[in-house]
């Protein structure tokens, strides 16, 4: 009985390590991916479950070359994004600098590092893509959008509250004029501002 | 006895099964990260370790503005890549046609999905992230280099070798010509092309 009780916590003990392990890693999605027929929902839930993407601006000291970078964001709390990309950026990087120049943007977010394509290649077009393009704009800090981008970013990025003051962090958002959507075969999804922003998100839940 | 066995069996299914989750989701590694002074290392590491990333260009259709894609990408077979990152690209989609009117690109990959940030955001500056700026040209088919390309795609990406040939899908190459590296607190790190394509590699073992 002593050696099958031992066993046992072995067991446990392994299972729980590798589970933590999982889920510090690989980030398990609490959320069903929804239907890719529902262009809306799959793309808000793409802006939704990622925490970072590629945000791309022009680079006036490349010769006007597009410059992408890393880039942490949040569309809102749990339960309560909107779909708009809030950023947490600096002039100190170049991403933030370009964008006081020439507003001209895109942020491009994958649906691979949330960890449901399984085995699909990362262009395989069943696992998903979204780039939205508009403007990168910083948020006025007296106004309400500031507050709420600020609770959208420090709640999915706590690291963020702690960082350099001195650095003059701002908060931006990607005010969205276009969506590319690729969530399946047979090309890009039709996919406007208005029916990306009013998805019905009843289909699934947000749980985080 | 029985039931010490079976509970051996049980744990030994429940570990296999966690670690098969781990090992195709978090994709845990198994090169070590060079040391971030060693900047050309660590960019080589990055284009290295990343199987994507987004791909970058101007956007006619989208008044100029930067469009980022998400892209699969090779720079080599293991122990032989070169830190020229690879892409089997279609003009069916935009980036490749963007190309083709403006050459004008960069490409950027984060460490994030790699495995090794931790715990960090990932816009912490010691979670290694680099942006190569340059044109994104087609690679002559009938080239040695085409043949390398191919190699070095196929071997990290076996699903493109069975891509729609009715897609047309073509090689293209980033000619890198300037590198945006953040591997530490402190800015970015000096890099020049050189220091990047003739980084000493023998301070690390690439296995993958």
């Amino acid at each position: 009985m002593e050696v099958k009780a031992w066993s046992r916590v072995l067991c446990s003990i392994l299972f729980l390590v590798a589970g933590f392990r999982l889920s510090e890693q690989a980030r398990p999605l609490s959320v069903s991916k929804p239907d890719p027929d529902d262009a809306a929902a799959t793309a808000r839930w793409l802006v939704s479950q990622n925490s970072w993407g590629v945000l791309n601006t022009i680079s006036g000291d490349l010769g006007g070359a597009p410059f992408g970078n890393v880039a942490s964001f949040s569309d809102g709390l749990p339960n309560e994004g909107r779909g708009i990309p809030y950023f947490y950026l600096t002039t100190l990087d170049p991403t933030a600098k370009n964008a006081l120049k020439d507003e001209r943007a895109s942020f491009t977010a994958s649906e691979y590092p949330i960890g449901t394509c399984g085995k699909k290649d990362p262009m395989n077009p069943s696992c998903a893509k979204i780039t939205l393009t508009g403007k990168l704009k910083p948020v006025d800090p007296k106004s309400e959008e500031a507050e709420y981008a600020e609770t959208a970013l420090f709640s999915k990025h706590p690291e963020m509250k702690d960082w350099p003051k001195g650095h003059n962090f701002q908060l931006y958002k990607l005010e969205i004029k276009d969506i590319f959507l690729i969530d399946w075969f047979g090309g890009p999804k039709p996919l406007t501002l208005e029916q990306y922003l009013h998805a019905k998100m009843n289909k699934f839940n947000f749980i985080r």
